[in-house]
This record gives structure tokens, C-alpha cells and sequence, in this order.
């Protein structure tokens, strides 16, 4: 039976748990952000900064596994001080590094990023993170996992394209929930005929993609409606579409039928760096859990409102059952 | 009429000045250094940076021009926030940066360093300063030149090694002054064979070279006295050795015979970072005012000593004629 014949939430619930022990397993860039400590507009009035554990698909799998799930990795760092640094945070959050490759002959990856209230400005310096290959991407890693997911990062570069397409491939073949994040940017990836042509083409084993409205002016150019974006990412492949609006909420979509949109609530945002990947570590948890896609997206909500509202990533463990308890029963009761 | 004919003193003297104006061109790496704020002996303990100009010949260049001399540098950076930070830096200075090159294609070269009163941990991210290439190197910039300086670090890859080479062989040919700095580090040059194949080759078209004790240890193995070492230097090449060991001063030597030798003073030291490079830019500088070497050496020292008593480089404005003036004669009333 493969994923297409079957709802996510039923393959999840009955089957994957027994078979896997990974919950999320996450593909691309760990890399370290050095955030400028003074508030800056542009990069080159920042003289300090600060190292945090960085990249999106590592910081899903550290709010998965703060949110009680088990999360794995797959990336490669430099094995030097900030290689080990990267090590440390992830295990400190207990993010599983079986699958961290540390590579003498590689350096690291950094990225700066100025702080501000506006459009942070940064700069990337890759190396280590786009050197991954086809052979380190271990196959029982796929195995064991529950849900596969990458950003656009790993498939801008060889050899790390092709190590992300052996991990979409097999993760499609074996009925996993394979998870994409489209968050093209032209400063990562700056051929955009070539990230149009091979985002389309791994669209093709993405089972669910979490697409905001920004990505899909990048992607498809600026002149739909949200309702149209939806049906293109549809059409490109994945099942499931969740797409989401910033203030204006997030809509979510199943074989290209609609099956709610979900308003945001006014809120004070105190800080949203890191808000997209607490959301989607939040709505997979919740598929993981068995919910409902709409339960998914109501979960998914109350965790980035809690990362919005505070200073800082996620708190260090966060009570699933307590959350699911307050969250609405549905969409139509919001 | 060659280097070999004639001493340094008298050719930069009496005929470089009038056909050059640039006195001090280097060669090689223009990069951010990132210096722990919070002391730290290992990096990974350390969790926050600034950004300085860094890179020997850069910050050798910097010196010359604090010291009213004209500089210059050949190097590569990117064209982002860090290049533009060096560029910026550079020219505050009074560096020339005609001839450096800032590519798109390529990220600035960033070294990260442990604030340390032991030795500093480091870790580098090579990027832009070794894509220099032969092409980059101009040949009106070789011929402005008084004086040509390098370390090991563009030699150390390719195609920065051919650049270095082709610099060299020009000074060489047209008589210039070309200086060679052999910090050789494993880190940076993990195959010790390579570098010293290379570094014996790119010798023969060396005139003067600063030799450190450690240095020489690290080149030649440790079990030789300073006279043995100088004698090596000289073997390779250069008319001209100055060999510093630290607390028990530097000794000179032209031509295989030992000119003298100058003890270090007692002083406080406050800061010793950048030491060498303020020591190296005093004794160019000396020598392009047609000083003997022992003179230059004396010069050199006064220079240091400003340095390691203060804390953070050296004084944006530096009076020659003041510290010619307060210096000993020569070595033999020191």
C-alpha cells in the first residue's frame, strides 16, 4: 500500500510506530548562526555576534524533540570547535547525532545575520553543510524514520543535492511522510531557472510541503491567489498543503480539496526568530500523534504563539497533553 | 644591476624611491578575525566575537602606513558585508586597495580565535583568500613596489600559490626587495612534505626573510642552534636573515656572517597580539628610510615595544623621526 492509497494521519497512527523509531528525521544544514549582538539594519555596521545552533532543519529536529518526539539529523559539520558546538546543542536537546557526519576535510558552515525589527540581512559562508554526499546519507537512517524533511538548502549545491534526493527517493518508496519546506532564497541559490527546475523535480516524492505566501511569490511569481499557489503546489506533487499567510492565518489542503483555513490570533510578537520551524515541528508532532490534519494546524498554532510571545527559542520541554487538552476541537470551533 | 650586487640600503635608498611609490606591497590574506570577547582557552568555550581586520600582510600593511609609509596589498575577498568591512578598514588606514580583488564568487576568508593569555585557539574558514590567482596578481602593482612580503598562508594553496609565485618571481627579477615570513602552521597547511618542498622552491627568489625561533622549529626540526638556523635561511636564499627569539631578542646576519645581535628589553607586556607584524612593518620601514640593519633592527624594536605595552594595535599615527631620534646609534650601545 503506499501513501497515496491512505490518509497520513491513519499510516502514522497504525502502522509507522512500530516499525520506526525516529520520529523526524531531518536532512541539510546544521550550521552556526553568529547573530549580531547590537541591532543592526545592515550586516556591515554589526562588530559583534553571537553563536547559536542554526539552520531550519535543525532546529525542527530540536523543537521535535522538545516537544517529546525523537528527532535524528543528517548533516555534516567541520569537526573543530564549532562542528563540536553543533554536536553538543543538538545532543543537549537530545536530538539523536548517529547520523552527523564530522569531516576533518571540511570546514563548518556559518551564517551571519544581523539583528533587527526588519529583514535581517545576512551573509552565508557554506561549506561543510553542501559537502554532504549520496553515501553518507545512511539508509537506515530512512529506515528508522517516521517523517523525512529538508529545506531548499541541500538541494542548491552538489554534492548535497544528490544526497538529498536519495533520502526524498528512498523516503517515498518506503511510504514515509516526506516533509519540504520551498523557502527558496536567490542569496542561497541564485540560478533560479536551475532551483526551479530541480525544486520540481523532487517535488515529485514530497508528500507534504509547508509553503507561506512569501515562498510562493519566490517560487510561482507574485500574481495569485492563495487558492492558486495551492493547487500549483499541489500539482507538483505533495497530498497535503499547508499554507500559510503570517497574520493572515494558514489554510490547509488534501488532494486538492480545501479542508479549512486557520486565522491567527492577535497576538504581542515579541521576538519571531525561528517561528516557521516551531510551527512545523509542531504540526508533525501532531500528525505523529494521530490528529486530524485541522488538529494538526490548530497544534501547530499554539506552539509558534508561544515561541512569538517570548524571547528566545522554545522552552526546553514542552507538555504535548496540556496543550492538546486547552487547543479548539476544530477548525469550525475556533 | 641585481639585488645580489649591491646592498639593500643603498638600492632602496638611492634609486627605488624615484621610480616606486608604493613602499610596502603584501601578498596574501585580507580576513576577518573574530576574537572571543570572553576569554577563553579552548573555542568551543567561547560564545561571542568581534570582527577585526586581520591577516599578517594586511595587518603588516596597516603598520607601514601608521608609520607614514605607503602600502598596499594583493588579496582576494567576497563583496559582501566582510568585504566591505576590510576594504573600509584598509582604506581608513591609508592602504591602497587598488589591487584588491572582491569577487562574487567567492565568501571572505574568516579565522575565528580564543581570546587567550596561553595560545589561542583558531579555527579557519578559507575561502576568497586562496582564490586569488595568477591573472589578479598585477604587474603595475609588482612594479610600484619598493618592497614585495609574504607569509606561507597564500602559499600554502592553490591558486593563491601561483599568485604568490608569480609576485615573487617578478620582485625578484626587477630588483625589488622580496620578504618572506615562514610561520608555517600544520593548521593551516596540514602536509608538511608539500610545504616544505614549497617553501624551499619559492626561497630562491626570496632577499630578506623574519624568521621566528618556533618557526625554525617547526621547518627544520628543533634540534639546531640559532646559528645553525640562520645558516639554513640562508642556504635557501636570502641575502638578508633576521632571526627573533622572543625575550632573548633578534639576531641579524647578511650574506652568511652575523651582523649582530639585540637583546630584548625588560618591558611589561600587555598585549602581544599583532606583536611580529608591528615588529616587521618598524624594520621594512627602516630600511626603506636607508637605515644600516642593525639600524633597522633597533627601529623594529622600538616599534614592538609600543606595541606589546598597549593594549589593541598600534597608534594611528606613528612619528619616525621621534623614535629615531630617542634610539640608540647601533648595537654596539644598545
Amino acid at each position: 500500500m503506499t501513501l497515496a492509497e491512505k490518509s497520513l494521519s491513519d499510516q502514522t497512527s497504525e502502522e509507522l510506530k512500530s516499525e520506526t523509531d525516529i520520529d523526524v528525521l531531518t536532512i541539510g544544514e546544521t550550521i552556526v548562526d553568529f547573530i549580531s549582538i547590537e541591532p543592526a539594519d545592515s550586516l556591515s555596521e554589526a562588530a559583534t555576534f553571537r553563536r547559536y545552533l542554526g539552520g531550519s532543519p535543525a532546529n525542527i529536529a530540536v523543537n521535535v524533540s522538545k516537544l517529546g518526539g525523537q528527532a535524528a539529523v543528517i548533516s555534516k559539520t567541520g569537526i573543530g570547535a564549532f562542528g563540536q558546538f553543533l554536536k553538543g546543542e543538538l545532543q543537549y536537546h537530545g536530538v539523536d547525532t548517529d547520523y552527523l557526519i564530522m569531516d576533518h576535510r571540511v570546514h563548518t558552515t556559518f551564517i551571519f545575520v544581523s539583528q533587527t525589527s526588519g529583514t535581517p540581512d545576512f551573509e552565508a559562508s557554506r561549506n561543510g553543510d553542501y559537502k554532504l554526499t549520496s553515501e553518507e546519507v545512511s539508509e537506515e537512517a530512512i529506515a528508522r524514520a517516521k517523517v523525512i524533511h529538508a529545506s531548499t538548502w541541500p538541494f542548491s549545491l552538489e554534492p548535497c543535492r544528490s544526497a538529498a534526493f536519495k533520502a526524498f527517493q528512498l523516503g517515498y518508496e518506503q511510504g514515509k511522510i516526506v516533509s519540504f519546506d520551498p523557502n527558496y532564497s536567490p542569496r542561497i541559490w541564485p540560478d533560479y531557472q536551475n532551483a526551479q527546475e530541480v525544486i520540481r523535480e523532487l517535488y515529485q516524492y514530497v508528500t507534504i510541503t509547508k509553503a507561506s505566501l512569501d515562498d510562493s511569490h519566490r517560487f510561482f511569481g507574485p500574481n495569485h491567489r492563495p487558492e492558486e499557489y495551492i493547487e500549483m503546489f499541489h500539482e507538483l506533487g505533495p497530498r497535503t498543503v499547508v499554507f500559510t499567510m503570517g497574520k493572515e492565518g494558514a489554510t490547509i489542503s488534501e488532494d486538492g480539496k480545501i479542508l479549512g483555513h486557520m486565522p491567527a490570533r492577535p497576538i504581542e510578537v515579541v521576538d519571531a526568530t525561528g517561528a516557521g520551524d516551531s510551527f512545523w515541528a509542531g504540526f508533525l508532532v501532531a500528525m505523529l500523534d494521530g490528529n486530524s490534519l485541522e488538529r494538526c494546524l490548530l497544534f501547530a498554532r499554539e506552539i509558534v504563539e508561544m515561541k512569538l510571545e517570548m524571547v528566545g527559542p522554545l522552552p526546553s520541554v514542552i507538555d504535548r497533553t496540556e496543550i492538546y487538552a486547552r487547543m479548539p476541537e476544530s477548525l469550525s470551533n475556533r
